[in-house]
C-alpha cells in the first residue's frame, strides 16, 4: 500500500466545509461573515504521550481530542483540522482502527478532514492542527481573570493520571469497574466542546487542562496579573481517587495529566447560570477557589488551602523538557 | 530550560496578523474581505527528510520552505504558520540557529508564527501548517489542465538530488563551486512564493515539485484526466548535472526529491507573459512538454520524449509507503 492509497483508503471522508480539500497542495475555505479563526496544533509522540501498543482506535480519538479541547477552551467551534502522521509501517489492521477513532470523534463534533501528510518514521507520532470559529471579538482568553472571581473545573481530576499508574502497574486497584473508567478517562478523553462554547460570555477566562491543574492555571494566573487559592478538599474527585491516600488523590488531581477537563473563572454572581449549564451537559461542575490581587513583585501562583487554611502542598506540573 | 522558557527565547516574534497570538490555547485571526483561506501541512522526519547533524539553521529554512512551497503551489499569500517540534533535548545553540534559519525566510515572506507545540522526543521531527490567502474563488488548482496546453517548470531540476547524493558519497563531484550549488539546492531551498501568486490567473493547473517529476506531475494529469508528452532534452539541469552521463541527470531531475519548484500548465498564447515573468523574477522557467488527451480506459501518464521521439524512460516520483 502506498502514501496515496493509504490517503484514499482510510482518510478520505466528507469534506464540505472546505471548497478544495485533500489532494490539492492546501485546502481552500472560505470565511463566515462575522466569525475569526481559532487555530491550535497539538502532537503525540509514541513512548512520550502515548504506550506503544495502545488501542489505535483509541490513539486516533485521542489525538483529536486534545486539539479540540484547545478549541473548547476558546468557546470555538469545530471547523476542520489536519492530520500528519509518521508510522513505521503501513498496517492496515492499525489504520482501519485508526481512522475508525479519529473520524468517530470528528463526525461527532463536526469537524472535516481537510488535508496532511503521511510518512514513514521509525516511531509512530500524529500531528494535528485544528481549526474553529468564535464570534468576531469573541474567544474566552486566559488574560480575563478579575480579583474576587470564582474558578472552577469541569468534570472529575486525576483520573488520567491514576489510568496511566494503573497500566504502569504503578498503583493497584482491585475494583475492575473503577479501574476501567480510569482507563478510560486517560485513553478516550471527552473534549468538552459543548460546554467551551456555552461558557463564551460568562467565563472571564478559560483554559484546557492537558499537565495538570498545578501547572496550567499560573498560565492564566500570568496572562491576567492574578493570583489564586485552590481549597484542595474542593477539588472534584472520582470514586476510583477516593480510594486512594487523600494526599495522593490530591497528587494525582493537581499534577498529573491528561484530564482534558476546563478550569475557567467566573464572577460570583455566575454562579447560579453556571450550575445550570452543569445540569444541561450532565457534567459535574465544581468551584475549587477564587482569584487574588497580585501584589507588585509577587510572582503569579497557587495558594493552596486544606480545610480552610493554607497547607505547605507542593505539587508540580508536567513540563514537557524539565521531566 | 523549560518547555516554556524555550517557546519565549526562541519562538516568540511580532504576530500582528492575529488578534491572540503564542500563548493561549488558540491563535485568533479575522478573515479578510474578498478572501479565503489556504492551509497546508508538511513534517520534516530526521532520518527520513533530513540528515542527523545537519545544519539547524537549513533545517529551520527548510521546515518552512517546504510549506510555503505548497502555497507557491496554489498562488496564495502567505499568512501565517504554526511550528510542532519534538527535539530529543533543549540545546541552546541549536535552538538559536533553526529558529534563526526559519524566522529569516518567514520575515522574507511576511509569514507570523501564531502558533504551535514543543515536546521531548527521541527522534527530531519538525511539523508546520501554513495558511496563506488567495482572492476569493481563486488559487490554481491541480485540476485545470487542458488539452493543448504547455507544461512549464521554474527554475533547475534534480540538483536537490544530486546534492543529497554528494552529501552521501554515493556520486563525485569535483567541482567545488558546483558541488557547494548543488547541496545549497538541498538545504536551503527557496519556495517560489512570489512566482506562484503571479502565475494566478496564467496558469490553468499547478503543483510544486517535492517528489520529483515523474512522481508530481501524475497528480495534475490524474486530477485533470489528462495525459502528458514531457521532452526529456527540455528539463532544465544545472551545470552540475550536465557533468553527469545524460540518463543519469535525466533520472535525477525527474524522480529526484526536494525541488521545490512549480510545475505549471498554460495556454500556449500565454508563452510570452510566462517568458515575462522569467525576467521578472530572474528565474528560469522552462517549457518542457504538452498536455494530451486521455483516451476512456486510459490511465494519466507521461510518455517520455527524447530528440522529439517517444523513449523506454523508466522515472519513478518518491512514495512514502513504498520507498
Amino acid at each position: 500500500m502506498g502514501e496515496f492509497d493509504l490517503i484514499r483508503r482510510f482518510f478520505t471522508r466528507d469534506q464540505q466545509v472546505a471548497r478544495v480539500g485533500i489532494g490539492d497542495d492546501c485546502a481552500i475555505f472560505g470565511a463566515q461573515v462575522g466569525y475569526e479563526h481559532c487555530i491550535s496544533t497539538d502532537m503525540l509522540v509514541e513512548g512520550r504521550h502515548f504506550l506503544s501498543g495502545v488501542d489505535p482506535a483509541a490513539l486516533g480519538h485521542k489525538a483529536l481530542a486534545v486539539n479540540l479541547s484547545d478549541l473548547a477552551a476558546m468557546g470555538a467551534q469545530p471547523h476542520s483540522f489536519l492530520l500528519s502522521l509518521g508510522l513505521p509501517e503501513a498496517d492496515e489492521a492499525w489504520l482501519s482502527a485508526f481512522s475508525t477513532g479519529l473520524f468517530g470523534l470528528a463526525q461527532q463534533h463536526g469537524c472535516a478532514l481537510i488535508g496532511g501528510d503521511t510518512t514513514r518514521s521509525p516511531l509512530t507520532f500524529i500531528n494535528i492542527t485544528v481549526q474553529g470559529l468564535v464570534p468576531h471579538a469573541g474567544g474566552v482568553l486566559r488574560s480575563g481573570a478579575q480579583v474576587g472571581d470564582d474558578i472552577w473545573v469541569s468534570g472529575q481530576l486525576g483520573d488520567a493520571a491514576l489510568g496511566l499508574a494503573l497500566r504502569q502497574e504503578r498503583i493497584g486497584l482491585s475494583d475492575a469497574t473503577l479501574r476501567a473508567r480510569a482507563i478510560r478517562r486517560l485513553e478516550w478523553p471527552e473534549p468538552r466542546v459543548a460546554l467551551g462554547m456555552a461558557l463564551a460570555g460568562i467565563a472571564s477566562a478559560m483554559m484546557d487542562l492537558s499537565d495538570g491543574l498545578a501547572g496550567d492555571l499560573p498560565h492564566i494566573l500570568r496572562a491576567s496579573g492574578r493570583q489564586a487559592a485552590v481549597e484542595l478538599d474542593h477539588l472534584p474527585l472520582s470514586d476510583a481517587l477516593r480510594t486512594l491516600p487523600r494526599m495522593q488523590a490530591f497528587s494525582l488531581a493537581t499534577a498529573g495529566g491528561d484530564d482534558y477537563e476546563l478550569v475557567f473563572t467566573a464572577e460570583p454572581r455566575a454562579a447560579a447560570r453556571i450550575e445550570a449549564l452543569a445540569d444541561e451537559h450532565g457534567l459535574q461542575l465544581s468551584r475549587i477557589g477564587r482569584i487574588l490581587p497580585l501584589a507588585a513583585g509577587e510572582t503569579a501562583q497557587i495558594e493552596w488551602l486544606l480545610d480552610g487554611r493554607p497547607t505547605r502542598f507542593e505539587a508540580q506540573g508536567f513540563d514537557h523538557f524539565n521531566d
